[in-house]
């Protein structure tokens, strides 16, 4: 923790970037290869920030449900390590992985070992490891969102879950492919069908920013007890901000300059460690990928608070 | 800067991580690329920290001159940023680049821009845009480091600078590549010859913590005078922090969580924004070509004084 | 067919051949990569010639049961153009592949796209297609090759089936992929098991002679009846000299000179069109997958006969 | 020689082809990457047959100078392999290489040796190579078409060669780059000159088609002594048929089925072993950079003669 450092005037703060953005919202494209997603109204915005007692902040549509898509890989990753350990980084590396393009190959050169936990080859590896640790890594997760966010309503979205796997042939390429290198412990159609559920959990910023506290109090839950050591947070941390944000975490870093996992449903969380989390959301997105409000609102969070790392 | 954060009682904390990296002096494999390198002793080490203000503190080898090799980059970036402007990153990007065995087919699939200015595809664009803007870029390189070092003696090593020249084939065919793609102003052969004499020159730890004070103090040169704006500033950390270790980048953000920059030579530079610059050399480096020792003191530095940013 | 072009003694010539490579049987290494092909005895070797009229001679093992493997492709690339017609040339090209380690690569390059119908993506497309056309792709394909061959006790190897789905991530991997840009029509299970069982059929040296005597015939089937045009046959054959030997087809093209297609399992089909077929089979492969004595063996028949191409 | 292949009336086939081609002359685009192609009338068309007496005969412009450009690869080749022997083959492979784009890739992934010489790269092993063996490979390759040819006035463009140079940062690239992996043997710079003279010869098709004649002659030179082993001229045969033609070099076995060479001037060798060698230039080229009339007459001629070899 950051000694002397006093937290801002929180809703104050979330008003301000609110007015900032506001002229933004409805920008960029919502995620479209599948439907469910492609619907969303994209004039919504929302934002919370969470410390470290769990006390909650938010401005606009920040109790709406969204599709939390890759955001839930930082979750699934804590758990991994949480529940197995250090030797989860075997099988996957903590390295940005260049531009998505050359995916494959890159996994070819490297045996079927992916670069990061936040490609989606990483992800799977993630949730495979999950699902041998638990027997049931999806339910596993929700579990655990719902125990963070202190929401019980969380939930699975059938829907998404389904225009997933049917347009899911990538990542079925990509873990049979790493099956064929032996980094996939269980049958390769059970891990998509928790891979899928997995990004079809929905959240609201509310619940996200509270659900991801345990990575600004340096691996502590909710509840006191502790999920992580000290270094598994710091580590997730650091992967979240070289990797976190598809093919622009130098952009993010240079703009934002926090740790930060994105999702293309619009949603982002990021960490002050040691003070606070922060969760956005605005459907529309950039050509990478990442809400365009949302890296707004988190950009104008660090000005403002002079919070960046840089 | 960061409110509140008081400065460490530097020569003390020096000390003490000279005593704790002792045992691991010697660890690693010096470069061996070229005879000039391979034949180091690797039995040297020395860390200086310098402050706001200039002052400068160091413990052990931190006064012996070493082969500076990429290291220089930060600087080239900043001069050419400094002299050109931002126009500068339409020809070379800001993101990681991945592994370094697809340098050359990412950079035909992304039309000869290299990922970051790290790489040495994107450091000989950086010298080549130096080149156009002052017309002698290596001397105008030297000149800025003597001047914000202080130290008026720096200087090239003619033998190290013929060395690369004569292992330079690989350098040599990702200038011509880039220039293939019209990315290259500056005739190829002359391009490289200024690369090798900037790659040639020899800097002290305590140098280099000097001299990347602008870098600490956003912007603000030895001199008081503005070199970046605090944009710029912020780009260059954030940029040495998701790309300035080669393909460690991830590893070295968990263990030492501050934005550096590494060379082949051993040496490695690194900012706490705000608050100080740090300069470590040791020889010998691990298999992506980091300083061993460099990276366990750095470690040791944000271990100890907490200023991780995770 | 050639003018003027008299047909050698087949009986005789073979047992030269056999006599000059007897040195060689036991060479090379069976295909490792699933049990069934792995136990078989290495000391084989068959080879049979099979004229225009459906004449068979042979010499050795010309009459025992192999697994067939790749072999299998000629047969269904040809069912595949007799029922469907040349649109398949839009889903398929007809050139050379390169070495195999970028195979994933060159099909996102060009957008899921198989090189040619004999590397395993483009034999995927072929078999899809014939799925397609027929609704029982592997039957309709061994029902094909039991009326060329004239061999009604023709079958599949259910082990062998078996053992290929059960390491069969690499190409379910490939066929994923390839769905996912919309190149394939059947569901990759189903497709699957249907290439699997493809692969598995078992031939002798003289049911796959006859069987490939269409190719010699210029399109013409064993009953007299058409099979493919003309221009189709010699499609077939040209994809076979330059596609059909794998990483080796410039090897096969100087060292035999004929169109041929080899199998994992150590066989080989060659054709000399408007002459005879060959087919030659013994299980040691060397490292780039073709069996060194049928490939030996070719080469005596194209040497002593003066029948190469070049 | 084919047994009892009677030779055709070429001076009444070439005719024929000639009128048959006609409607498609114009067609296709000149080369554009240096202004001294560019500029080309496109409506121009050649075509010489010489038996392998040396007796020639030809049809439209077959008397006209053009750029033979990579068509010069074939005889660099033969000159080289004359000189120095088959141990060219460990410098250089003879398979084919799949699309262009990653050309560079593939020589990174098999450590420099280019897939073949008719690829850029190997084409610079070949040339470089002969460098070494010769002390002056481009004037040696001039001269040794002077003789074959008997045109004792074939010469270099140097325009030609001068633009080449100006626009030649990508074979600058690849020749340094394989360098680095110590596969040149000559200062890049003296190569690359040598390399554009090279392919800035000026020949016309009856130049071509009798210097070409040790090939349909399996290595016997005009003046009837033997330039190559019976086995060399076979394996010059082989990778022109399966690698002469750029990225079509399986629709050119399929269409014309010869072993072929093309250059970006519109120019195109073929043999037909045993019996004769064709030359055909029309400027035109398709978009894998054949000459579109070139491919068409060569069809015609194998079409209308029956000498395809499937």
């Amino acid at each position: 923790m950051r000694n002397g450092t006093t937290a801002p005037d929180y809703p104050a703060l979330l008003e301000r970037i609110a007015a900032d953005v506001a002229p933004l919202v409805g920008s960029g494209t919502p995620a479209e290869y599948i439907p469910a997603l492609a619907g969303v109204d994209p004039y919504q915005f929302g934002m919370a920030v969470a410390d470290l007692d769990g006390n909650v902040h938010g401005v606009g549509d920040w109790r709406v449900p969204f599709s939390a898509q890759s955001v839930t890989k930082v979750f699934a990753l804590a758990l991994a390590l949480a529940e197995g350990g250090d030797s989860l980084w075997e099988r996957v590396g903590r390295e940005p992985s260049g531009n998505p393009f050359n995916s494959l190959v890159q996994l070819e050169y490297e045996n079927g070992i992916p670069r990061n936990p936040f490609i989606n080859a990483g992800a799977l590896v993630v949730t495979d490891r999950l699902q041998t640790l638990t027997g049931d890594a999806s339910s596993e997760l929700l579990e655990f969102l719902r125990q963070e966010s202190g929401n019980p309503d969380l939930g699975f979205d059938a829907e998404v879950a389904a225009s997933e796997h049917e347009h899911g042939d990538r990542n079925a390429a990509v873990a049979h492919f790493m099956a064929s290198y032996g980094n996939i412990d269980n049958p390769v159609p059970a891990l998509l069908d928790h891979y899928f559920w997995q990004c079809s959990i929905e959240t609201s910023c509310a619940d996200l920013a509270l659900a991801a506290g345990f990575l600004a109090r340096h691996g502590i839950r909710a509840d006191g007890t502790r999920l992580l050591t000290r270094s598994e947070a710091k580590q997730i941390n650091a992967v979240m901000l070289t990797c976190g944000t598809y093919d622009a975490a130098g952009e993010f870093a240079y703009r934002v300059g926090l740790p930060g996992k994105s999702g293309v449903g619009g949603g982002i969380v990021a960490v002050v460690p040691g003070l606070c989390t922060l969760a956005v959301w605005s459907p529309g997105l950039d050509r990478r990928g990442n809400s365009v409000v949302g890296v707004a609102a988190l950009d104008r969070f660090t000005t403002l608070t002079g919070l960046s790392v840089f």
